[in-house]
Order: structure tokens, then C-alpha cells, then sequence
């Protein structure tokens, strides 16, 4: 079966990378999180509204994994974040090798919470370890309300859920209950937000949440 | 390059069970649909509508594509069409020979359009021929306008893109314009549709071109 004994190659040379990046960052007081979603969420929205309420209180560098362009890049620069963007030209997600190779273009000095934007896909970044100490990942109203059942990975994986797009709720069929159950139903320890990045209902407490995780203040 | 050599040598074999899966159902006169979007674009939303519309017209048999439950399946044949579950398992994409061996359970004698929904993802479906004839990618006016150029080989190897969730146009900041020119700038041969299916706006030119497409009347 060489198909399945080289993935787990792959995959075993992925964590290794991984947790030399995990103790590398951890030995310079730098918590990360990696950020997942299906294309169009919002998860850059929310990394710009949430650099925006933590400048000052925490520093911030971004890695953003993009199959093509760099315009999530330069969005999360103009909220005021050093930002290394990855390109990975066709590949569905980020590996650990290409964090290090960006981390080694990040001053890291001023650092105090890395994020890593994955590429936007609610199916394979949730097989790769890239080193982070914290999975988020993020569904919206207008998706459907089936998302952790159809891929329960992604929420088996995770620490946390952020509902984005709550200012669309009166216009779309969606249950926020249900999803709520359904993925508490993968994962009982997910820490759930509910939120909206037009009218920034619910990113106090996210943020907030986040600060103290990434400094305990 | 063990890993390139090997990923070379499953694509080949996928391609050769395409191309005798488009045989086989050229023969018989079925024609194939490959349906592919980012989770919660609306793919199976698109599909109910769309058989509806065409009962009648054309007998439809479809192969539902998700990583878990049978949800999607069992609104489709709510909806009147005859319909295979494939559950990938953790898998991100469909592979040709899950199409051949779902074909197995499906009485083709009255099929004149085989549709397969494919896993929700924007990226790796784009590298895996299931011997169709048309692919379509479904994109929604709430996943933002930047996905023809994020995700560009969706767009280069597809013949229709259909823009979906026109309805909620008023709600998001979102700009047809830029899509239709970014889609085009890729692929200038795409055909396009903008639909609505709550509203069922547009509904009614898709379905025409894909009975054309079906049967040529």
C-alpha cells in the first residue's frame, strides 16, 4: 500500500517540523493559532476586526496561506499586523515547513500571539499540524447550518467555533441551535462565538477570550 | 521525487477510469455533470431546484459526494431523482472510481443526465476527472468576490460558473462585476448564470441551456 505509507511519511516529517516549531515559539513566549474555514467565512474579516481591538494590548504577526494572490496580505497590513503571505500555488493547505520557511521572515521580536490563516477549505488544513497552539475554526449564517456534521473533523480538531455573518441570520434559514448541538454533539470542550464582523456584535468577547489566551490578562 | 512520481501515477489511473466511465455513458447517450463550490455555496440547493424544473423534461440520476451523512442524498430524491451516496470519509474530493463503482447501484435505463455533486471544496476536485462532460463551479454572492482569482483552476477547468444567492446581494458587499471579469480574465469561454434559488430568479435560463446541453432540445 505505498499510497497510505507515504502519506504517513509525509504526515510524521509534517509534525516533526510542527512541534519544532511549537517549542521554538513557545521558548519565546509566543502563543499561535491556526484559523480554518470554508472559502469565504470571513476569516480575514475577523482577523482584520480583531487586530483592530487588540493593537496595543497584544503584538500581532500573520502568516496568511492563500493558494494565489496576496490580497489577504495586504488587507491584514493595512489593520496594522506584520504579515508574511504563502502562496501554495494549488496545494488545498498549509504544511509546517512552510511556516518555519515564513517564520524566518517575521521579526518575531514584538510578537506576543502569531495567527496563521489557512488556505480556505473545511477539509484538509485539518490533518496538518502546523505547530499552533490553538485551532479556530470559523463557519457563517449564510453556509447552511450542516456544516459539523458533513465535516466533523474540522470540529473534532478545533478549540474553538466562531459563527460569523450574524447580521445576515433574518435573511438566511439557519439554526443556530443546531449547529451549536451538532458540534458540541463531535466536540464537547469547543469554546463557541457567535459574531458578526459588520457589526461587530460578539467581538468584544472574542477577542477578549483570545487575549487572555494568548498573554492570561 | 517519490511523493510527485506517485501522486503522477494515481492521476493517471483516475484518468483511465474516467475516460471509461465518459465511454460508457456516451453510449448509452447519458451526458455528465460535475458540480463543484466551496461548502454551503448552495450545490445541492441548485440541484432540487434544477430537477424540478427538468422533471419531465429529462431523466436525472445523481451521485451525491460528501465526507459524512447522507443528508444531501436524501433531499435529492426528495426532490424526484434516483441518487447515490458516496461518503468519502475524510477524503476532500471524488476519485473516478468511486463514480464507476456508484454507477453499479444506479438503473441508468431511464437517465438522460447523470449529475455528481462533488465535496464541498474549492481546490482539489479542480485535479480529478470523474468522466464527465461539463463541470460547473457554484460560487455565492456571500463567500465574497474574490474567488475566481483565490482559486483560479476551479475556473480554468470549468465550462459554466454559476453565481448563486443573488437574493442577498442587498445585505453583503459584494461586486458581480468584478466576478464575472476576474472569472472571464481566467477562462474566457465560461458561461455564466446569476440565480437565486429562494427566489428562483435565473432559474429558468440555466435550466434551459442545461436541457440543451442534455439533449439538445
Amino acid at each position: 500500500m505505498p499510497k497510505v505509507t507515504l502519506a504517513q511519511n509525509i504526515l510524521a516529517v509534517n509534525e516533526h517540523v510542527a512541534q519544532e516549531i511549537r517549542q521554538s515559539l513557545s521558548a519565546r513566549g509566543i502563543r499561535a493559532l491556526n484559523i480554518m474555514s470554508s472559502p469565504g467565512a470571513g476569516k480575514t474579516t475577523l482577523l482584520e476586526r480583531t487586530i483592530e481591538r487588540l493593537r496595543g494590548r497584544l503584538g500581532i504577526g500573520v502568516i496568511e496561506g492563500d493558494v494565489e494572490t496576496s490580497a489577504d496580505a495586504e488587507r491584514i497590513e493595512a489593520a496594522g499586523a506584520e504579515t508574511v503571505q504563502i502562496n501554495t500555488q494549488g496545494t488545498c493547505h498549509l504544511e509546517a515547513h512552510m511556516i518555519r520557511d515564513a517564520l524566518a521572515q517575521i521579526d518575531l521580536a514584538h510578537v506576543d500571539l502569531l495567527v496563521i490563516e489557512n488556505v480556505g477549505n473545511l477539509v484538509c488544513p485539518a490533518a496538518w499540524d502546523l505547530g499552533e497552539d490553538l485551532r479556530v475554526v470559523v463557519v457563517s449564517t449564510t453556509e447552511g447550518d450542516d456544516k459539523p456534521a458533513k465535516y466533523p473533523q474540522m470540529f473534532a480538531i478545533s478549540q474553538v467555533m466562531i459563527v460569523n455573518k450574524l447580521d445576515l441570520l433574518p435573511y438566511v434559514n439557519y439554526d443556530l441551535q443546531k449547529v451549536r448541538r451538532q458540534a458540541l454533539s463531535i466536540n464537547p470542550n469547543l469554546h463557541i462565538f457567535e459574531v458578526s464582523c459588520q457589526t461587530g456584535e460578539g467581538l468584544e468577547a472574542w477577542c477578549d477570550w483570545l487575549g487572555t489566551f494568548a498573554r492570561g490578562v
